[in-house]
């Protein structure tokens, strides 16, 4: 089944509002547009037909008609104090509109008489409200009513509908959904103007977008405890509003410690009045809180959480939920799992597990039917296919056809299984359960956001083009720090083809104008991306002084570099931003990249601290100091965030422990990494360390080689001299060959770094040998150099091809040389995925798999092989998850005209797919998997290496190849440009 | 083929000379015996029938004959001195024997005209003399001579048997051989007589045994740089002294950057004056330093050591070796390996490098003829089969007869080859080259001795049954500090009939007499047999933190409990020893076994360093701080060898870095063990940690339980509970059961740990569950204890069985309640071998293998299993290598009447043998073999554990019964008894 990637028809409200935002003055596109317009629709001045909000007059009154939506009502309230906010002006809001006045009439289809009536009428078409789900129209409306010269209409096609259009007025005043959340100040404008046009949201792609409030301590339960005395409405109604300004509006309640009905009855309520759909966790059916029961077990039968052995009890439990909370919108989780957000205790077999399983959902919505004397077709149910769930799921198991298949990650942002094509025939359609912070396996990670937008957008679009489009819900963990990627998830789920892979950077410069406005719009978006980039290469949780290779490719300096200066550049504009922004910004951009590098960097120090120690440096002590000052600087940052920032309103939220994590459970206390430490003798000797090795010379047994120079690659390396005690060290350092260029490095270290560089024009053709000898009161060490120049006739061999006389090639993905696309399934880039500037992936994802012989899209790259025989080609991948059932995963490799090998990540099912017995190995932690295969070519020099599809889903980053064993490294030889 | 274990031809002497120790006075007794002849032969005071050899009067003049030789008379000359270092006087020494005095006759049969007479007038039985390889009598005489009433006869069958008989007086009178080498004071004697009777020595077991200094940088050759200048004769003499005062006769000298024909002409010059049989190391053939190779290789055709390129040069190379060396005792090393200490460059195939290996030694052999114009068949040479060599003579390849083959041990310690019946007949005999010390693989160690008695003595037991008694040759390092298992190899080399299994308390006991006096013996030998013992559980350099288990079974308080009191009993002796014995105690007790004893409590430190970090512990600081503390004293007590000890004699010899090993290399330098650190809140938040888990309470996820209680086994155990910040905390701790018996621990520690003991008269029958509640602000944090109580039925079924209602059962290998011997083939004890207290081997150490179901030697362990079903079964075994050719190693277990299941450690000869593919893994690492197998009862309770002999050699140290997966540990559970 191949879907098209056809656009859907969401589109033809874009391209409408595109032609409008082409009329916009340059100056109105400085303004910061929302995320959720994909344009602006607020001015500063006045312009030809733009409608007067605020004026040095007075801000235009709200209208809303008594009858609408409390939560419709509440939404104007926030609408005139948002207004404030940005003009200091507050708009009159009344049920009548005042004579003469230009007002802002705002009202839900079919709940206010005044929209109703311009429907009726003409003067507002509705055909984008009418029967549509939580959509808006904002407009100017001539004459509306009698007296009213003109007013600005906001209508909704339903409560949220309307709360959406209102809350879309506010961003686009200057009030940012995180105003409160994370304390942006609003735009200051003395006046504002809605530009005119009509401007209609259409209908999100999703019908529940939502989020998880999870593993809530220590972080959240501290904090709303100090804050709010608790996870009460005080506290929830906070969350509501935000779901809201987010165009979101489902939510599964915190649940480790809290039952979110119970412990404050508000909670229910208002979250019905504001408008947000409420459901409870995977693993809590019937609108229960599991403490509920956990909390008077032995009131219900033997207490047991288990159907086979406690079911009437577990019916009466069921059904009291449903009773209570059937007056409100719900979206109903089925099933059952184990007793807590565990595994479902076995009956004995599989089999009759999905017995059980089928009975319990068959009497959940008997109950459902009886208590809400509703079709239960017609209630919104979720079955959650989380963890081994699924597996009864694969096993045979199938739910009532309304019955929404919730399916899931595999906790770390890949999306183990989605529809097929007779699963999108089901009624109920199927969702999403996806994380960005997860406690449990293969690991925790709550501390930070690690989530670059270019794998969500990758994922999620899997999931929309495979039409897992009804619910898609995010475990946000304690829902700060996770901002970001909380609102990049529901903006996504909105509308999926608006935020596409290739406009992921415009949406987050969009996102730091809005917030932080157009100045340094594009820096911060550059580093907001950045550091969840990084975070994304490994999680700050899983680095440990062993994961960044020191020896090899300078690994570890370089990714240190890459952190230093992204943090430098966050702390360099939070040094030179208004005052009344750094509290947004410390939170948003300054703690995430600089806390996240002082990890990297406090394992980094940590690292080389050891391989100094093991060498006998004189700086291992210096490197042990550097990561005690680190250590330190991450809880001073981390207390910064809870007693000093926004005058101590976060206390708490930056409580989890990150540092000295050892099994999947989160660390109890921070610990710094473990360091070493030598005892410095009254000594001038030194020892030698070269690039490569992790030796020092004298010493040790082997010889001291350099890694390979060749002309095409033109490497550069390092020999650096270090101190063993406490005297200054005499050395004289020399090469033996005109060709061996030697200059000292100038960078202030403790050790004298001497780089290699090798004179093409002065080495001879082919390899030659070199020595570089260190003299002094320890005799000559020397170190060989060995660095091969092409001959003309390689040379020209070799031009434009990824080339080597030597070690192995590495290539970035999209540096492929032609691209070979089939029948419009082609391979596209996915910009800013993983490790390298970009990845490439098979467009459209639906694309129908195809084996060799078949013509399929292929990657081209052109090679010069350094010798003829065996190589092997490592592809370097994205960590997709075999999300079409019983296909693998593959991916296939040839060079030249040989065969291509089919290669399947997942040929070893039982190892390699969720749960198996690797899920929580290698891949998991370096997010990223790879693919080996061997092929042999009878001459060294030009080749072709081809990359052809064979299931869409793969996403390829970086390919090697290389005739050795490649020395240790996290990221593989660095890619190199082809050869001049 | 089953040799006997028969005694062989030195037994009658000792017989003889255990019948004259029967009339030894206790005063007599009480001195100090040497470790030659195992019996005492002077006295303090005059008795009948003693010769008088220092009385109030003077000393009794020594005698020699001038063309004795010249080694004989140089000898002499130190006897003189050794007399006068005991009482202050000197003797004359003399070729005539001045009239009317009581002389000292020394003289060599053939070499001496006196002795010659002597024996010829039957006034001196030359039986045991004539034709007698190295052999001594000592003896008094009566008118041996005109006008001399008596004298004391020390003669020679040969130049070294002369030589053997002056230091054997010399020992007895209160000489230590190591009286310059390791400080040990001469004992005072105001007089000293020569108790009647014959003292033979016999012949030696052994006809070549030397010791090969190598590795010999830094420690080596800094001291005699400093000391001597060089690895000169002014060196060399001190340590051909030393061999000989130990009855040596063969020498390897060093090598690394050392040319001992070259580097002082006298070397081999004096060699041979004193005695010394010169050799080269194993890849150095022809008498030639590979440095006399290397300094000057142009000058040998192209330069290359590869016979298959370079074959003329190398035969001039190795015709000057012969040429310069053949007026010399040599016992030539053939053949030909690599270009210094490596394998030889391949021709292609195994064939054509036997092909080429044949030609060398061909070649060799004419050379040898050709120079010294001798049968080559009658020059001693020896081909040794070190590492890869030895796949050559698997191969095929064989030497001339007469060509001894030098097997090897694995370089740690496990002879990887004996004789078989057939190379028995060889005239070349087989002899062994030996590691105590080394530098390569599998691992370095080169800086303490590592080596227990018990684990030489029973491998050099197996050389000695298995008839490799022609050369054996031991690695020593530096010589020092491996004095002791220098002399114990080389005693037991003149006799492994004397110091068996079961005498090495006494060998260890006589050599603290001899070296300290009686009054501490006892005390100083047991010392140095535990930290000889503790290194060789693993050696320093293999220490980690991660060794030793922190959470299971106490094992890191236990191991430096265990390592503490050595240290301090160590210690305390030092205190109270006169002065004068200090330095020599210093260097051979309280250095190697405090210095041993700081490494291991260094990385157990460290271990719990970061075993609390984990945990969260405020404590984590103060382990970290007791790390870097005892890695200042490791460095204190390295400083003070060198420095300060004999005022600085040894100078350099302590140089060896030893912390921080990452490969098979020594580190350059020592470095700490990298240790963790938390940075401490201002809080009274605790912890609860448990026995058995690593994790601590509140915040882990799973349950707190303790390791399971039973009556059998009546466990103990604990629950600490620590502080996480600076402040005080306060907590309750209560069990919710009578029989769970809670008591503070009284040591001063920073957290405060309980004690959990089951009351067993109130725990009720079976299986119970209590609980400890730790109550405080941090909620309760429970902690099951589980507890079986036997019922009167179990309890009589396990009666005198070593039993378990819960956890595993560990054994120790001699609590066997039977043992099966067969026809004189049986299970013996070897006392002290390995972990425990002793292990199991089979004896005759030649016995035929035999397999089930013929009958076999047995031992029976009567077991008592808590369940039905499979249990595992884990033999601890020594590290044996499979030296019996396509054999393997094999050992059965049964259960019951089960058909015994044979073992085999090298089922998987390519993984498990010398240079498979692990072989530097565990097993090397672990000094240690493991062997499991799976047995099925269908019953509870009593059982009989059969392990039963298939090949003698294996060593069973523990058997360790379990049904599931043990926690990790490097000893297991701990042996218990049986059920009472």
């Amino acid at each position: 089944m191949a879907q098209t990637e056809a656009p859907f028809h969401r589109v033809a409200h874009q391209h409408l509002l595109i032609s409008v935002a082409i009329v916009l003055t340059p100056a109105v596109l400085c303004a910061g547009p929302s995320l959720g317009l994909p344009v602006t629709i607020v001015a500063d001045a006045p312009s030809a037909g733009a409608f007067p909000l605020v004026t040095a007059q007075g801000a235009a009154p709200l209208c809303y008609d008594a009858s609408d939506h409390a939560g419709v009502l509440r939404a104007v309230g926030d609408l005139a104090a948002d207004i404030e906010r940005v003009t200091g002006r507050r708009p009159s809001a009344a049920t009548t509109c005042p004579a003469h006045a230009q007002p802002v009439i705002i009202g839900t289809l079919g709940k206010s008489a005044v929209i109703d009536a311009l429907a009726a009428a003409g003067k507002l078409d509705a055909a984008d409200l009418k029967g549509k789900w939580e959509s808006f129209v904002i407009t100017s409306v001539p004459h509306p009513i009698p007296g009213v010269k003109r007013a600005l209409v906001i209508a909704g096609s339903d409560k949220r509908g309307t709360i959406y259009g209102i809350y879309e007025l506010a961003e686009q005043l200057g009030v940012s959904p995180w105003y409160w959340w994370a304390d942006v100040p609003p735009k200051r404008r003395a006046q504002a103007y809605v530009l005119p046009g009509r401007y209609a949201s259409g209908e999100p792609a999703v019908r529940y977008r939502g989020i998880f409030l999870n593993d809530e301590a220590p972080c959240l339960t501290g904090w709303t405890k100090e804050k709010f005395g608790g996870m009460n409405s005080k506290f929830y109604t906070k969350v509501f509003e935000l779901l809201l300004r987010l165009r979101a509006n489902y939510l599964w309640p915190a649940m480790w410690d809290n039952a979110f009905n119970e412990d404050d009855p508000e909670n229910p309520r208002l979250a019905d009045e504001y408008g947000i759909v409420m459901g409870t966790s995977h693993h809590e059916p019937m609108m229960r809180a599991h403490k509920e029961w956990t909390k008077r077990r032995a009131q219900y039968g033997n207490g047991q959480w288990n159907y086979a052995t406690n079911s009437e009890a577990l019916k009466v439990f069921f059904r009291e939920g449903i009773a209570r909370n059937k007056g409100y919108e719900n979206l109903v989780t089925i099933g059952m799992r184990g007793d807590g957000d565990e595994g479902m205790v076995t009956t004995g077999s599989i089999e009759s597990d999905i017995k059980l399983l089928e009975q319990i959902i068959a009497d959940q919505r008997q109950i459902l039917a009886e208590e809400t004397k509703t079709d239960p077709a017609r209630i919104p149910q979720l079955w959650a296919l989380f963890t081994e769930v699924q597996k009864f799921y694969e096993h045979g198991m199938r739910p009532p056809d309304d019955v929404t298949l919730l399916w899931t990650d595999d906790n770390t942002g890949s999306l183990r299984r989605l529809p097929t094509a007779e699963e999108r025939k089901r009624s109920g359609g199927a969702g999403i359960y996806y994380h960005i912070d997860m406690h449990g396996g293969p690991y925790a990670y709550q501390w930070i956001n690690t989530n670059p937008f270019p794998k969500i957008c990758e994922q999620m679009n899997l999931a929309h083009q495979y039409g897992a489009n009804r619910i898609w819900i995010v475990n946000v963990g304690d829902l700060k720090p996770l901002e970001l990627p909380i609102e990049f998830f529901l903006r996504l789920a909105w509308s999926p083809s608006t935020w596409t892979k290739d406009r992921i950077g415009e949406y987050t410069r969009r996102w730091a104008e809005r917030d932080f406005g157009p100045e340094h719009a594009t820096e911060i978006a550059d580093i907001v991306s950045k550091y969840a980039k990084y975070n994304g290469w490994r999680k700050p949780e899983l680095i440990t002084p062993e994961t960044i290779s020191q020896p090899n490719y300078r690994e570890a300096e370089r990714v240190s570099e890459a952190w230093r200066a992204v943090a430098t550049r966050a702390e360099n504009l939070y040094a030179i931003l208004p005052p009344e922004q750094r509290d947004a910004f410390y939170q948003l951009v300054l703690h995430p990249a600089k806390a996240s590098a002082l990890v990297a960097e406090m394992n980094i120090a940590a690292g080389r601290n050891r391989y100094f120690a093991r060498q006998g440096r004189a700086s291992t002590n210096a490197e042990a100091s550097r990561t005690r000052e680190l250590f330190k600087q991450d809880q001073a940052m981390s207390d910064y965030y809870n007693k000093q920032l926004a005058g101590g309103k976060w206390n708490h939220l930056m409580d989890q422990p990150h540092l000295g994590q050892f099994t999947w459970e989160p660390p109890r206390i921070n610990s710094m990494p473990a360091v070493s430490e030598v005892l410095l003798a009254d000594t001038d000797n030194y020892g030698v360390a070269i690039e490569g090795d992790v030796s020092a010379w004298p010493d040790h047994f082997g010889d001291a080689v350099l890694p390979a120079f060749d002309s095409f690659n033109r490497q550069r390396s390092y020999v650096e001299v270090f101190a063993e005690g406490t005297r200054p060290i005499e050395f004289t350092i020399e090469a033996d060959k005109p060709w061996i260029v030697l200059t000292e490095d100038a960078t202030p270290r403790l050790d004298r770094r001497f780089w290699i560089d090798i004179d093409w024009a002065k080495a001879p053709t082919g390899a030659s040998t070199g020595t570089l000898s260190v003299r002094g009161k320890r005799g000559t060490v020397d170190v060989k150099v060995l660095a091969t120049k092409a001959s003309d006739e390689q040379a020209r061999g070799a031009k434009g091809r990824f080339a080597s006389l030597a070690g192995p090639i590495a290539i970035a993905a999209p540096d492929a040389s032609k691209k070979v696309d089939v029948s419009g399934v082609r391979w596209e880039e996915i910009p800013d995925y993983g490790r390298g500037v970009s990845a490439m992936s098979i467009f459209p994802v639906t694309a129908e798999s195809v084996l060799p012989p078949q013509p399929a899209p292929q990657l081209e790259y052109p090679v010069f092989l350094p010798r003829a025989g065996a190589s092997q080609v490592t592809l370097v991948l994205g960590p997709v998850m075999d999300f079409v059932p019983d296909r693998g995963m593959r991916i296939a490799v040839a060079l030249d005209d040989q065969a291509p090998q089919v290669l399947d990540i997942f040929a070893d099912r039982a190892a390699e797919t969720f749960l198996g017995r690797s899920w929580d190995a290698q891949t998991a932690r370096d997010n990223a998997r790879y693919l080996r295969s061997s092929h042999t070519v009878a001459t060294s020099g030009p080749h072709l290496l081809k990359v052809t599809m064979v299931d869409p889903g793969i996403v390829l980053q970086k390919l090697i190849i290389s005739s050795a064993q490649l020395p240790e490294s996290y990221f593989g030889p660095p890619e190199s440009a082809p050869a001049e």
